[in-house]
């Protein structure tokens, strides 16, 4: 596998970054995965403005040059690992780079970014998305701004693998009261016809896919609330469901060891899932 | 500069981990910062003790045979760099290893950690010790498993930034209404001759130096309190201070603005930086 890293191609096991990189030791970095179909990255553009903004917020300045090349380096990191036909995923991470002495503040002066890129095949989990997924609801014990979508990701980790210790497929995490997000994706729910989400703020991370979601619904005439889903209104789901680059839209038909609805696949995921796999084809 | 890297001691421009290592993509490990007074890893046990917790916490097992040998390391690097006189910090990382692909879930079976080690030359903050130092307060915005010492550092990394834009020393954070940390230390405050401190919880990292500063208190007779102070309470302050382990016990005599107390060191931080003196020299 070819994979990119700070201006040169080269084969995975010869990708070496500092041990003293920002990255490595502060997790002070942010990260893309991208979805892609035939050659196209999915969305693109919207992957790299959301980057663009996390950089911002960070502080880190890619050069512009480099800046300005990522979108060719999708390309030519999928031409080199032959995956132009076909599904893939695309890497990508940017970190403040390496400095020492170690220290929290920013190196001053800026020190150059780290940036990798890698590229895999992929395959849609055709399966689990018609017959469904289990999962539990955990506390999500995220820092305020997860927004940022940045590799400080051990909490996701973390809830990953109580989903795995419990036996299901994920975890649905829960703030306030209300659930927020799985440890990689967004959480949808439908009450009485009406399609819920927790609202763009601090407390998620917006997904492209979730964008995207929202985006079908609207074309779809399905009704949209941009509203999270009470831990005491679980009951009363007929359909709920979550969205990401990976996952796509993947229902969950147990959570917490009840059924959710009536434990099967519904229509307001199934009509996503086909819209989606519309979208994916059109490319856009 | 020696460090250490999985193994072998070499020099720091050849420390190289791989891309792939979960430090790197999840911020998916551990470090400690230990002080080191001619020759002599202050209080090594507890930073150990702390560091199997965290370890044990996030799932990462470390081989028998080199857990044993970490004292040690301690040792050789302060001889290789030949730090055996005067004062050093040694800094120590564990990530949970090389994996690909990428993805949250622990990798199944486990990998071998990265183990990274380095030693460097430090000098004691003693002129700011003497006149203080100016702090700001800001909003914490750190996940809710702040006990454990992982490399999840991003808010801290801002808050230090955030600090450095202010003009300031540090950045208090403020969760709940109370104080909590700076991003490198704990907090204390008196009020009516009285020492509080946040008490040990899921909110904060338990420092080594806290628990020196702790232990101090008692023997010296200065009457403590582990409760939180709140914001609400900050005009009340005749002293503040932060305590770590490369800050030690560090006045803060401007927040905000406004003088603490008297906008001078105050004579309880006075006693625990001459106690803490004698407890280094004396090695425990």
């Amino acid at each position: 596998m070819q994979v990119y890293l700070n201006g040169e191609f080269m084969e995975a096991d010869k990708a070496h970054i500092s041990a003293m990189d920002r990255g490595f030791l502060f997790g002070d970095g942010i990260y893309e995965v991208t979805r892609v179909v035939n050659g196209n990255p999915f969305r693109l553009d919207d992957h790299l403005a959301r980057m663009d903004h996390g950089l911002q917020a960070l502080g880190i300045e890619l050069s512009p040059d480099e800046r300005a090349r990522i979108p060719q380096l999708h390309l030519d990191l999928l031409e080199k690992n032959k995956l132009t036909e076909g599904q893939a995923t695309i890497y990508l991470q940017v970190s403040r780079g390496t400095a020492f002495p170690r220290t929290h503040a920013f190196p001053d002066p800026a020190v150059k970014p780290t940036l990798f890129m890698t590229a895999a095949p992929f395959k849609p989990f055709t399966e689990l998305h018609a017959k469904g997924i289990t999962a539990i609801t955990i506390s999500d014990v995220r820092w305020s701004r997860c927004n940022l979508k940045t590799v400080n990701l051990l909490p996701n980790v973390l809830a990953t693998n109580e989903a795995k210790k419990a036996g299901v497929g994920t975890a649905l995490m829960v703030r306030d009261g209300v659930i927020t997000e799985s440890p990689n994706a967004n959480v949808f729910g439908v009450i009485d016809g009406v399609l819920y989400t927790y609202p763009v703020s601090h407390y998620i991370l917006n997904g492209i896919t979730r964008m995207t979601v929202v985006e079908m619904a609207r074309d779809l005439g399905i009704p949209l609330c941009e509203v999270a889903v009470r831990d005491t209104d679980l009951s009363r789901l007929s359909e709920l469901f979550v969205s990401g680059t990976t996952t796509d839209v993947q229902p969950i038909v147990t959570l917490d060891g009840a059924p959710v609805g009536d434990g099967k696949r519904g229509p307001v995921a199934k009509a996503l899932q086909d819209e989606l796999l519309k979208r994916f084809e059109q490319g856009h």
